[in-house]
């Protein structure tokens, strides 16, 4: 049976009533290469929610750690921030992690009626990639999350990455085939495509130009973070 | 000065308050294309407007010719629909024409708190980008009216087009160098990656295969309409 592909610039174009086999959150920079890296050191669990508050609240009811950013920055009081180089086996093994951030976990909010939301990231490319060949599912949404409302040319990155992996034998719509695109004309310097990037650029000036070489290498996380339906994401 | 470029993957993207010194619309299939046809072929002026009731008021009250589509196809009662083809001199030289489209018009209505407005197609790539050099304007969004809510591939070829024109010394974000990228890579066959697109392959299906060759052809025409403070496009 032929799979459908489908892509979006931001979550924000996505219809709320997305009713797809898979949603897959691509926030590259940082918060989905955050969540393979964590399950990947051992997480136990995360949770993905939208306002500080509530992640302040569900942290201490679950004795989970809070992580996450405003502005790039760690949040105050929180455990952790948004780098995924301090999600280490020593922080995360066997934890639980509520997260909030500004544009990956409102992405997740977004996708909540599709019957399977996963998230990715260059970094599990491969992985997904071929979870998603194993699936049977006949529609999947690759869900860019975009920085503020815009395009982010890392997200499109990481779905041309994970559609180009998908084969071309795929039904796409216009936006796949975009990415596809994009991501064959910079495959050859992922790394410097995505600082020229405006988000990495952000990053940059706030000193985590380790980050941006960590979340440019492709394929080297086997994790693939699945949401439950209690809503928890693990990783099998 | 430097010129910043910015650009939205559909209308809906494009913030409503949006007070750039130009917004550039573009509906490659068809509505920007029929406009840059229709002064090319001595139309006097052209008004934009959402409905279908709206349009054949306004034609009554200005006899003017009524034109547009719904689902591609000629609106009952207009005198022309949405194929560039049919707005030939004999039929709109020195005329006024009111036209009502699915995306192009609706994207012409969002920007209206930008300082210009212009219509853009690949047919008039090369003039649009001259004018857009010799103006002094500070920034500039490249609109990308879209289909139906979604990315099209042949406006990010259009947008990319432009954007090329303009040359790299540009400021411009994500989205504008990935229209640019998207076109270096299909620019030696613009009309086969376009009639690979979700939206010519509707046209093709109507039996507008024409439209479609001719939509692609690259700077052959040298009007740019452009929207004055009486609601009506005209071109210099």
């Amino acid at each position: 049976m032929s799979m459908r592909l489908s892509a979006y610039p931001t979550f924000g174009a996505v219809p709320r009533d997305i009713g797809v086999d898979l949603a897959l959150v691509i926030d590259t920079l940082r918060m989905t290469s955050v969540a393979a890296t964590a399950f990947s050191n051992g997480c136990a669990r995360m949770l993905a929610v939208e306002t500080i508050e509530e992640a302040r609240t569900l942290a201490d009811r679950y004795g989970a750690l809070a992580g996450g950013e405003r502005g790039g920055l760690r949040v105050d009081g929180f455990d952790l921030g948004n780098s995924p180089l301090e999600y280490t086996a020593r922080r995360v093994s066997g934890r639980s992690i509520v997260v909030t951030t500004t544009n990956g976990t409102r992405a997740v909010a977004r996708v909540k009626c599709a019957r399977n939301v996963w998230l990715a990231s260059l970094l599990n490319a491969d992985a997904v990639a071929e979870r998603i060949r194993e699936s049977g599912f006949a529609d999947v949404a690759l869900v860019c999350a975009g920085t503020a409302g815009r395009f982010s040319m890392e997200d499109a990155l990481t779905a041309g990455a994970i559609a180009s992996r998908l084969g071309d034998e795929r039904e796409a719509d216009d936006f796949t085939l975009a990415c596809k695109i994009l991501y064959r004309a910079l495959a050859r310097d992922i790394r410097g495509a995505m600082a020229g990037s405006e988000h990495a650029g952000r990053l940059l000036r706030l000193g985590f130009a380790g980050d941006l070489d960590y979340c440019a290498r492709e394929g080297t996380l086997k994790s693939v973070p699945a949401l439950g339906g209690d809503g928890w994401f693990t990783s099998a």
